[in-house]
């Protein structure tokens, strides 16, 4: 299979109706940017979706959920068999993106690319099984060239599926023991920075566990440091539902689905997608600042502004589903408030 | 009329129930604190309502309006009919407030305390007119004493109404042109601060309308030197709806009515109701934090953690109205998620 598709072009943002957007929120009946970043998001959002009344009523979110070989290292405080259990909490309503997509009337596409504790066939679950696990990246490249291919595709699908649904907004989440040293690794060969930058705490190291992590982390780039492209380092470094997240992101963009990133290892993901398409990035929103300790490096590098900080580390999307009620009121303010002449409002 | 309502005793936040509502949180499948603040106000919830399962459902807005002798000294940027123009478009539904009510399925309690520019009687709202204006503060106390036991009074009816029609969370807004001026000149006397550090850019300052707004806090200030108390501090310095304001916090944290804060002016008065009656404090929460310079150093004083940096600056309870939802989705997890024995999620 051919990765041609990774690079071809992106829907535009329509910039006049960026502009004519702007101007309306000047004309409604409040100081002129004193709605701070819910004016910018009303107006990012009519840009994007080609419209004067944007809206984020129909919101998808795909969580995709794989097994890392890393997690051999001893990397994470959580036993490997819980990646496979939460596919089954995210499917039977109990985690915590099932209770976010249920408030806010979300489609939930939960993915399973492939774990160690396999739960089998689970309504609600879409299986796209590539293998139980990534490899252990220490020892050999994460994904052959045929698996990274079915992940960047599995997670493409679940973008156009959004598409053809007339999702109005695609969110993207993660499910996988280890992952943050996944997606650290991926970020540091990405940006060229020592692990130590983007290595955290995860679902709960303690500092000790934390330098453990960097030092696996520094085997595995060295192991790598042949892979000199950003599609090289996500196949030798990454996971299943790392690679089908930077599928979705570009295919969003593709077909015109404004994207909201969620945290750290989503991130991770938004910052491949960009360097391997460049395009990608207007479509990007951010939802959060995440608590994990290299979120901070990466909004930096794509000059992401977030709307939250809520010192949230979760994952699953959490962060990203929490953040729809802000672009829903921003978008619900810009199309509902009277301007200036219809209230009879003076300015001056 | 007798103040010391004011100092009566307030209801008294659950600490049994918070701890439990701590521990259910750590049973939950997430890693633990993986929340962060939705975790925090979840728990804050269920102690001040009293239950294991905390909501906001039922939400109570309260705008208060009045007009300002001290717009008189031309530190707006906005002309005073503006005030009046206001309630009508709160209560027609063209103003961000409206907006905001109405997506969350709020109730909206539009309370008109005085304008110059008298709306005259509108459907949707409160008539409790004090005076078509407080006295321009540089040359006399704002208010009498009876305008200020009226305003306090009109305040503390609203959150008794809240509480009376079953509110789960009150929510206090503000308008009032000059009344930038008025809250920084209370905040100043308050906390015993210079006024540039409290004064900002209101409706739209720029730096010589604020350093003209800064002399004329100055000469309020030495007017008002011998306003020793919050009390008198608030009656020499504030406003009808600052004043009624205060009157509402300590009303809803007599009655067992959690609080949500809006932005500076709301701060200020959340400032006041403290020192005036300490219990007041655990009532309160933070919506968020204001792009208006004075209300960083009122956070602080009040050792307050807002939920949302958004760079809002238009108050009528906006801001408040916008953290809504983030109140309601922390419910949602926290009564709604899977604990790890009811999902079979492994911890070790």
């Amino acid at each position: 299979m051919s990765l041609d598709w990774l690079s071809a072009p992106c829907a535009q943002p329509d910039t006049a109706l960026a502009e004519a957007a702007r101007a309306h929120q000047l004309q409604l009946t409040k100081p002129p940017g004193s709605l701070g970043m819910l004016e910018a998001l009303a107006i990012q959002l009519a840009s994007l979706q080609h419209t004067p009344r944007p809206a984020v009523e129909r919101v998808w979110i795909s969580v995709f959920a794989g097994d890392h070989g890393v997690a051999d290292e001893g990397v994470s405080a959580f036993p490997q068999v819980v990646t496979g259990e939460m596919v089954r909490n995210f499917a039977t309503g109990g985690a915590a993106i099932s209770v976010l997509a249920r408030s806010l009337a979300a489609t939930l596409d939960v993915v399973n690319l492939g774990t160690v504790n396999d739960p089998g066939e689970i309504p609600g679950v879409r299986r796209a099984i590539i293998a139980p696990s990534t490899a252990n990246f220490c020892l050999a490249p994460a994904m052959t060239v045929a698996q990274f291919d079915a992940a960047l595709s599995v997670g493409a699908e679940s973008a156009r599926s959004a598409k053809a649904a007339g999702a109005q907004l695609f969110i993207g989440g993660e499910m996988g023991i280890a992952n943050t040293t996944s997606a650290a690794a991926v970020a540091s060969a990405l940006l060229d920075e020592p692990p130590s930058v983007l290595a955290g705490a995860g679902t709960g190291l303690n500092a000790e566990g934390i330098r453990h992590k960097v030092s696996v982390l520094e085997r595995a780039l060295a192991q790598h440091a042949g892979a000199t492209t950003a599609l090289e380092q996500l196949r030798c470094l990454g996971g299943f539902e790392i690679a089908a997240l930077v599928g979705a992101y570009i295919a969003a963009a593709q077909t015109g689905l404004p994207v909201l990133v969620d945290g750290f290892i989503t991130t991770t993901a938004a910052l491949a997608a960009v360097m391997i398409n460049p395009d990608v990035r207007p479509w990007l929103l951010f939802a959060h600042r995440s608590k994990e300790h290299g979120h901070a490096r990466l909004l930096q590098a794509l000059n992401a502004e977030p709307v939250l900080d809520l010192g949230l580390r979760l994952g699953e999307a959490s962060g990203a589903a929490t953040a729809v009620p802000l672009l829903r009121l921003a978008c619900a303010l810009h199309n509902g408030m009277a301007t200036f002449e219809q209230a009879g409002v003076s300015t001056s």
